[in-house]
């Protein structure tokens, strides 16, 4: 296929930049710095590692506006990553080419299927599902009836939707992921023995989502559990019933939150975080990987640890931990010479 | 489809309640006090939200024995939790429909299918395979040689099982889970390289046991690995060789179980909870989230942290944990004063 | 099906071990000691279990070199669990047979697939896909387009590969593993949003290695992930984009490792283990259950908790972690005692 290309002032328009260098050089990839080539453009991401723009074959750089070098044009922005990214999405991106409904894939009954859509090999629709404009299906992809997709929505091989889910415009779910299966939810008998909660309610996935291999997010007891806009979910993340996640809320791989909690907007959890059923993490709060949440999180708080506390407290208390065997003597050492003392001073109290 | 509708005398009686109010009054549905409309019945699980009822459309609630409440009928129970459940089982509970054998299914030799089963598309079954009766397999369901599953067992989309594992009666897998692969096994030579343990022995799972989206069940070494009736794992759930789980126990999302451990009844394992291998966790043991187990635990022992701990213990230990800087400081300040007293009363001992 | 049969002086000599009793003896099988019977040979992996060759029914034994027992033959070898892992694979092995394409799998353009191969029902490759001989393809694998996979490689049902990945010769791949997702990269924009980073790298797994079921490995950003030789992952594993994990390196179910962190040859990740990005864990380092890594570590160290200490100490650490109550009280007493201790000897510091 031919390759994209932009002249640097074009790409440097396209970010905002500061152009340095021949406007007119033209471009057709970005990539690393160690890898990159003539024609290609890299970036740089922090001031720091400036020294590794001299041994990169690129022919242009983006980077942090208070770099300095002359061997080579640059775009100069305030956030080379972000820039960066911007650039890689242009030139990556492919135009949509609808390849239709492959025939081996099986429709149920009453679905609505725009004409350019992909439907792969061994795709099951169930009745009733709604698919938007652009929408791919991976081969194995497995959808249950009324199921409704939004245009330009990706889902990769061996999907597996629910009933009655619905899924956003431009949402990405990646292999093996499994959308609106049962909440963990019974009750307990006098004997023991677990009754099965019915889950009636569904899942809604909002717009731009973005959802990781493996993933599980469960459907709602009643209601729905909804993932918000903008929200990325790692590999093997765990969502239960009735949760919340707040928009452009990042949660790294194999998190997991348990049923009916809330969490707000960009709130970060880091990977293998545990958050507890029913609490509140307000906008903006950070979750340090591994960490357990047991209670809500307040605006913007910062936490670590199981149970979680602040980070900056965590991180004093963990450096001591690994010093404890060498408290406990201190400690043994300190009665020992208190004792001594008080036999010495007081005499009187020596039977307390 | 037409509802289902049940009189509160009914319903009363379906849960062994104490009815006060209309028992002529007609329900067709059970669903949350905050969604709940006319004709629906709601429920209230605790006391303490007595005031919720006020704000309610239902027409009647589910509510403890304790409670007293004029405006609309009630139905009391000692736990009003399971009897909703049970109440909701009731309204949602759809009778099989064999849909038969789909045309795509791929059905190898030998097997022995009776009539009334629904297999979805694209499910594969290998040679000598054995289904109960009113079994359901959703599409993409593969199974191996020679398994068999019981009577009324429900398989989600692209569950895998592999060959010989033994599927009971009433057992619901969700999607995306796998039964039976490998055990995690191997032996080390004399260079570092791993030779893999073939692994003869099964996967045994009992009646009414439920099985969460992408949870991995390790086929025995030798023998079997073993989930006993009526337990429950959630999501992403990870079950080593040679693993006993009792019946009812309960594992929630994210729990790993290592080789040959095994847990009585009633067990409660926390999310993301590890256990090692080769360990016992006698019946009624509970395990909060995110802990880890490194030995066994008595009867209706309960544990925290890692390594696990006596629950009691685990929650001093861990609010002193935030308070160590504070300690470290203290006990600088203590040593100090000791030796500055120790200088004064002791002056002999001045250079120990 | 023949069994197949050895002498024990050719199992003896297949092992390398010194063979004690009737060479001429055939045995058909192995297995465990209590499940063993006549013809076939069992093992023990330590001395101290010399006991339980009395009540087995197996007609020979693997065991150490130390051990004494002369009711029945003997193979004495220097690692029993070794010897019996190969005397197993043995026994299981089954030749390659060719079941060539089932004829609902979907190849789309220009792969090249030699004639020994078995590829089962509903699965689909995609174009310029490359199997080497006696490849298996499992009921449900998905393979996107430019794969490469080597001899003798087998993925098991609902695998799915992404585009342009590399699989080595005798690669196991067990069901639901997902291999070559877009890593977990985007960036922020101003307003919060995230863009998304096209990853435009690839993943090579070399020969012989493992991958469990449920395993999720991200495609690099650019360059590759890569997973070598004689690796083995663990169920639900998840592997970030552009990493490196060295041959022969264990990773226990549920672990993951963020992008680009690095491990050396040997290296062991225990259960649960969470390792951070952009970190080297080297040769031979060993990481306990549960941990998390966050900062480089040394050849062949032994490490433990979160953030991981070397073990030894984090073992003592946590045996006094439980008796931080008891601390606590201490201190206070101890607090009290140097306060009264003060004032008589040193009045006039009463006010510090």
């Amino acid at each position: 296929m031919a390759a994209k290309t932009k002249t640097l002032a074009e790409l440097s328009a396209m970010v905002g930049g500061e152009l340095q260098g021949d406007p007119g050089l033209i471009i057709h990839r970005l990539t690393d710095l160690s890898s990159a080539r003539a024609g290609e453009i890299s970036f740089l991401v922090k001031a720091a590692g400036r020294e590794s723009l001299k041994n990169s074959r690129a022919s242009a750089f983006v980077v942090p506006q208070t770099i300095n070098f002359d061997e080579k044009p640059l775009i100069k922005v305030a956030n080379p990553y972000l820039a960066a990214a911007r650039i890689q999405t242009f030139f990556q991106a492919k135009p949509f080419r609808a390849e239709g409904i492959n025939p081996t894939a099986r429709i149920s009954s009453n679905c609505e299927i725009p004409a350019e859509v992909s439907i792969g090999p061994f795709v099951a629709l169930g009745n009733r599902v709604k698919l938007g404009k652009r929408v791919t299906l991976h081969p194995g992809v497995i959808i249950g009836d009324d199921v409704v997709i939004g245009e330009d929505a990706l889902l990769h091989g061996n999907v597996t939707v629910y009933h009655s889910c619905t899924i956003g415009a431009r949402v990405i779910i990646h292999s093996g992921a499994v959308i609106g299966s049962d909440g963990f939810g019974f009750a307990t008998d006098e004997n023991g023995c677990h009754v099965k909660w019915p889950h009636i309610g569904t899942v809604q996935i909002d717009d731009d989502v973005e959802i990781g291999a493996g993933v599980t997010v469960e459907r709602a007891t009643f209601g729905k559990t909804h993932i918000m806009q903008g929200a990325r979910l790692g590999n093997l993340v765990q969502v239960g019933h009735n949760v919340t996640i707040g928009a452009n809320s990042i949660i790294v791989a194999q998190a997991g939150i348990a049923g009916s909690s809330s969490l707000g907007r960009n709130v970060v959890l880091g990977g293998q975080v545990g958050i507890k059923d029913h609490i509140h993490l307000d906008d903006g709060s950070m979750v340090a990987a591994k960490s357990g949440v047991h209670s809500d999180l307040a605006k913007d708080s910062k936490v670590a640890g199981y149970p979680a506390i602040p980070l900056r407290d965590w991180l004093k208390a963990s450096a001591i931990y690994a010093k404890l065997p060498e408290f406990y003597g201190e400690l043994f050492d300190m009665r020992r010479k208190i004792a001594a003392v008080y036999k010495k001073l007081f005499p009187e109290e020596g039977r307390k």
